[in-house]
C-alpha cells in the first residue's frame, strides 16, 4: 500500500491513524460483534460515540454553553436555505460576497426574502477580502453573512467583520477546526465536514440557543428547522451515523495533537512554506492579496495555462494529488488541511523548486 | 473478533464480505492511495464507483430507462417534504396510513396542501393492511402515498393499491431490494438505505422522467428539488461518497448472490422459518395478520411483559442483538433483511426454543 500526498479541496485527506482505527474496528467496533455502520442509532454504543464526538467538539472549539451543536445532513447547500428560513424573522439579511459560495448562499437567501450584498470582492476574481470595518449594514437586517475561508479563491477572513449589533452567520467549512475562533462572536455557524474534519456527508451546526424557536417562514420542512433536531439531540432521525464517528475520531486525533492552539501553529508553519517558496519563485506565484491569504487553500499559477497542465500532470506522477485548481478558476491549489503533514508540503514545495529548474 | 447476530431495524446489518472489502480498502482504494472518504467526488475514481452503483442498481431492480436514480442525503423524513414539495401541482395528496412513518409522512405533506386519508389501519394498532382495491381516491390528487412495508409493525402491501389512475408514491426503505417489484409502476420511490442497502445517511429516490420540472411549490429549497439532483447526476454538491460505495458493494453483493429474484427465495425461506415457529408455539406469538407479513421486520411478543424483558435479556447474553420492539409498541422484533444469514434466523428460533421449554 502506497499512499499519495492528497491536496484535494474536499473531500480531503484524513489521519492516517484515523482511517488506521477506523478499518481496524470495521467488523467488531468495540467488543459489540457489529461495524458501527450496523448499530441503531438508538443504541448504547451509538449514543456513547455521539455524544463523546459532541464532548470533545465542545472542548475542542471551547463552544459555550448557550449554544447547541448539531449533526445534521445535506451538506452546506441545504444550509444555505435553512439559515433564511429560521432566521429571516424580518425577512432581510446582508450577505458579503468574497466567492462562489458565499454567492450561491445569498442567491438562495433572496428566496426567502430581501438580501443585501453589503461587500464584494468580485471586481477582482474574489483575490481579496473587502474591507469590512464600516459596513453599510441594513436596519432591519436579521443577519449578517460570510463565508469564512473561500476554499475556491485561496482568501479568508483574519478579522471578523462589524456587524453594527447584528448576529453574525459564518460558514466556515473550509477553515473548520484549523485555528482557534470566538465561537461567541457569532450567532451561527456551520461547516460541512468533507474539507477538514470528516468524510462527506456530514453538516455541523453550531447554533447560539435563543435563536432556536419554533417561529421559521411558513413552509419550512420539518428537518429544515433547527429546532427539530436541538430538541432531539441530533436524533430526529437516522443521523448519519458513520460520518460521525469518524469526525469524532478526527476530535480525539486534535485533543492528542494539542487542540486547536497546536493546529493554528502548525497550520501557519505549513502555510508558511508554501508561501514562503511562492514570494521568492521566479516561475510560480500566488493569487491572493497577502493580507488575505488562506492557511487552508493555496491556489497559484505559472501564468502560462499550457505550463500549468504540465505541472499538473508531472506532479501527478510524482504522487501529488488533485493539484488543479477549481474548474472555475484554473491554475493550481494546493490545500493542506489539518490531516497534511508539513512534510507533504515540503516535498511539495522541493518538487515545485524542480519543476521551476527544468522549465524556467 | 466475534460478530452477533444483529437484528436491528436499522441501521442494520450488512454482509461480513462487504464490511470486509471495505475495511481492506479503507487506505487505498484500488490503488488511488486514498480511503474513498478521501477523495474529491468529481475524481475519476469516484465517478467510476457512483455510475458503477447506479448501473448495478438499475440491473438488479431493472429499472426502466425514463426512470432517474437520485442518490441523495435527509433521510426519508426529508423525503416527507420533497414529495408534497415537487408533486402537489393541485396542493391534494391521498395517504394510505399503515404505521408511523406513513403518518408523518401525511402530517408533513398537509403542511403543502389538502391530504385525504384514503385509508388505515390505525384502529387495530397497524397490524394489518387495509383492502386497497377500492378506495375513494381523491378527483384532483396528485398522488397515492403508501410505506410499503412497515418496519415497526412488520406488514407490507403483498398488493399494491389501486390507485385508479393516479400517480404511486412508495417509501420502500425496509423492503429495499427483498424482493423484484415493478418499478413503471410507480411514479417515484424512495427508501433511505440504512435497513437493507447500506450506512445511515443515503436515501435513493427512483423517479420517472416527466416528474422532475422546475414547477414546485414556491419556496422550495434548491435542494430539495429533485430537478436539482437530476440534472447535476446526484452531484449538485458534494453526495455522501463513502456510504454511496458501501451500498456499491452491497448491490454487487446481490448481483453475486443472483439478484433479487435469488434474494425473494432466500428471505421467504428465512421468514418461514420465523412464522412457522411463531404458528406452532405455545409461548411466543405473531403480531400480524397472516396475509400481511413482511418479509423483513417480524414482531412477536409472549403477552406477558416481564417474559419479554427477560427474554430480551437473555438473548442478548447469547448473543442475538436487538431483538426489543419499537419504544412505540413494546414486545419484540426480529428484522431479517438481506445481510442476516439463514443459520442467524435458525439459530434464535432454536434459542427461542429452549426459552420456550424452560419457561411455558
Amino acid at each position: 500500500m502506497s499512499r499519495v500526498y492528497n491536496f484535494s479541496a474536499g473531500p480531503a485527506v484524513l489521519p492516517e491513524e484515523v482511517l488506521q482505527s477506523a478499518a481496524a474496528e470495521m467488523l467488531d467496533y468495540n467488543g459489540t460483534g457489529m461495524s458501527v455502520m450496523e448499530m441503531s442509532h438508538r443504541s448504547k454504543a451509538y449514543v456513547e460515540i455521539i455524544k463523546t464526538a459532541e464532548k470533545d467538539l465542545r472542548e475542542l472549539m471551547d463552544i459555550p454553553d448557550n449554544y447547541k451543536v448539531l449533526f445534521l445532513q445535506g451538506g452546506t447547500s441545504q444550509q444555505f436555505a435553512m439559515v433564511p428560513m429560521n432566521l429571516m424573522k424580518n425577512k432581510a439579511a446582508d450577505y458579503i460576497v468574497t466567492g462562489q459560495w458565499a454567492k450561491k448562499a445569498a442567491q438562495e437567501a433572496a428566496k426567502y426574502g430581501t438580501v443585501n450584498q453589503v461587500a464584494s470582492s468580485e471586481d477582482k476574481t474574489f483575490s481579496y477580502i473587502p474591507d469590512c470595518s464600516d459596513l453599510p449594514i441594513s436596519e432591519d437586517a436579521d443577519y449578517v453573512y460570510i463565508c469564512q475561508n473561500n476554499t475556491i479563491y485561496g482568501t479568508r477572513f483574519k478579522n471578523l467583520p462589524d456587524t453594527k449589533g447584528k448576529l453574525l452567520v459564518a460558514d466556515i467549512s473550509s477553515c473548520f477546526l484549523s485555528e482557534p475562533i470566538d465561537v461567541s462572536k457569532y450567532g451561527l455557524i456551520y461547516g460541512g465536514v468533507q474539507k477538514n474534519v470528516g468524510p462527506a456527508g456530514v453538516v455541523i451546526v453550531i447554533i447560539r440557543e435563543d435563536l432556536i424557536t419554533d417561529e421559521v417562514l411558513p413552509g419550512t420542512p420539518t428537518m429544515l428547522k433547527y429546532k427539530t433536531h436541538a430538541d432531539a439531540d441530533s436524533m430526529y432521525n437516522t443521523p448519519p451515523a458513520y460520518g460521525i464517528y469518524i469526525c469524532g475520531k478526527v476530535f480525539q486525533w486534535l485533543r492528542k495533537l494539542g487542540g486547536l492552539n497546536a493546529m493554528q501553529k502548525r497550520n501557519e508553519e505549513k502555510a508558511a512554506v508554501m508561501y514562503d517558496f511562492l514570494d521568492q519563485s521566479k516561475l510560480f506565484k500566488g493569487t491572493v492579496e497577502k493580507p488575505d491569504r488562506s492557511l487552508m487553500n493555496i491556489p497559484f499559477i505559472t501564468g502560462d495555462d499550457e505550463l500549468d497542465a504540465k505541472f499538473i500532470r508531472e506532479a501527478q506522477a510524482a504522487g501529488f494529488e488533485n493539484l488543479k485548481g477549481h474548474r472555475s478558476v484554473g491554475g493550481m491549489r494546493a490545500s493542506i488541511y489539518n490531516a497534511m503533514p508539513i512534510k507533504g508540503v515540503k516535498a511539495l514545495t522541493e518538487f515545485m523548486n524542480k519543476f521551476e529548474e527544468e522549465n524556467l
